[in-house]
């Protein structure tokens, strides 16, 4: 077929737009058309900080039934479940960064994960984007790349860059299928919080001083990206030191 | 200054922005805020249906600027005077005989007229787009990629997009890479045989069946790639292990 419009069960159906502490209505409406017209449809609100009224909708002009199917979350984590890729849109600079990447060279892993699972770009509110510890919780970061003496792009805008980078990269590439099960992100929050239970337990976790423990291991796994399996391993290690505790 | 030979500091001072006939004033703020974030700044209004008002100044934000610099036009020709090159946006089927590209497919060559004189990317009306007359006077078309089903790109997004492309393609946008210093071989390989070491003691790798665990240890860590940090990290993870055992 020459026709290169993108088929039926398109990896973009597997892209998540999650919105944090979002405040102006209309900025919702500008990210559903900015989704719609790249061919997405799924959005999640973390927490949002506004209703979606009239102004949101006029936005959304043709795309009100993206905000109508949006999904409201009151945590980051409900918003990134069964999720097998997460990334993190800042332009912020990062003392302890995840690997970053602009849009383009994300989008084919994206795409390539979206063929596996939902993938969930994450964005931060209006006025102060995201937290460190939202940030902590995404596998990769992405910056769009801007003008360093404007940096400030808007929200709507920044999800139709990444939208048509998305489509763009869709509708050219061929794209590998990875040979492994990707781990969802509560199995991974899961097993950090197993991990950080028994670094306390054996003493190497001081919580009155716990430094920046967990962020690096955190931000190691994240590199890594844990496959199903590879979670499986690392719990059994953790039960393994914790019965050695118990049998003390 | 006034020296047309000069060159400009950067090609997307030479990027000119052409609107023609828009009708909604949070639109020019949108667009004056896509193009500052950006990097380009010079905008041509032709024949304005609404007025830079409260509402195009708060959708501008800290991009006020550019709308204040706006220069218009009673037509197209005006908007288009002193330009080398000229291209259209259009999400039309061609029935004119331009060439038609994508921005990603434009943006090189739009950057290189741009080190040549002014280059002008025109958009039209917000509800009925460019007339046949209109696309005629410029040299290319650009048709921004669309889902099939919803092709209504919003004014500002269209502009984004086009405005993100040429940064891009102008920064050839590569992000430095984190400045951490990778693990020795040496120092990966003496992990290794800690860990294996410490997981047969507590009892979770058994030497008569090891099975693959070992080997899927060594591609998980090959895959998130040791930075000399985080071997201290696990080494000092695999140690405390240790040691709670000797205390038994």
């Amino acid at each position: 077929m020459a026709d290169s419009t993108v088929k039926p069960d398109s990896p973009l159906d597997n892209i998540r737009i999650v919105l944090v502490e979002t405040s102006h209505p209309g900025n919702l409406g500008a990210v559903a058309r900015a989704m719609k017209v790249m061919g997405l449809s799924c959005l999640y609100l973390v927490d949002p900080r506004c209703e979606i009224d009239a102004e949101a909708r006029a936005r959304a002009s043709g795309a009100v039934d993206v905000l109508e199917q949006a999904v409201v979350c009151s945590d980051l984590d409900a918003a990134l479940h069964g999720a097998v890729f997460t990334a993190a849109t800042t332009s912020r600079r990062r003392d302890l960064p995840h690997p970053a990447y602009t849009p383009r060279q994300a989008a084919p892993e994206l795409l390539a994960r979206a063929q596996t699972g939902p993938v969930a770009l994450v964005f931060g509110s209006e006025t102060y984007g995201l937290s460190n510890a939202q940030l902590a919780k995404c596998q990769w970061l992405i910056n769009i790349p801007s003008n360093p003496a404007y940096m400030s792009l808007n929200l709507g805008a920044a999800v139709q860059v990444l939208a048509y980078e998305l489509r763009c990269t869709l509708e050219d590439a061929v794209l590998p299928l990875p040979a492994f099960e990707a781990a969802r992100h509560e199995e991974v929050e899961a097993l950090l919080a197993e991990l950080e239970t028994v670094l306390k337990a054996i003493g190497f976790l001081d919580p009155r001083h716990p430094k920046r423990l967990m962020p690096r291991l955190r931000r190691f796994f994240a590199r890594a990206g844990l496959e199903k399996e590879e979670v499986a391993i690392w719990r059994g290690i953790v039960n393994a030191v914790r019965s050695q505790r118990s049998h003390n």
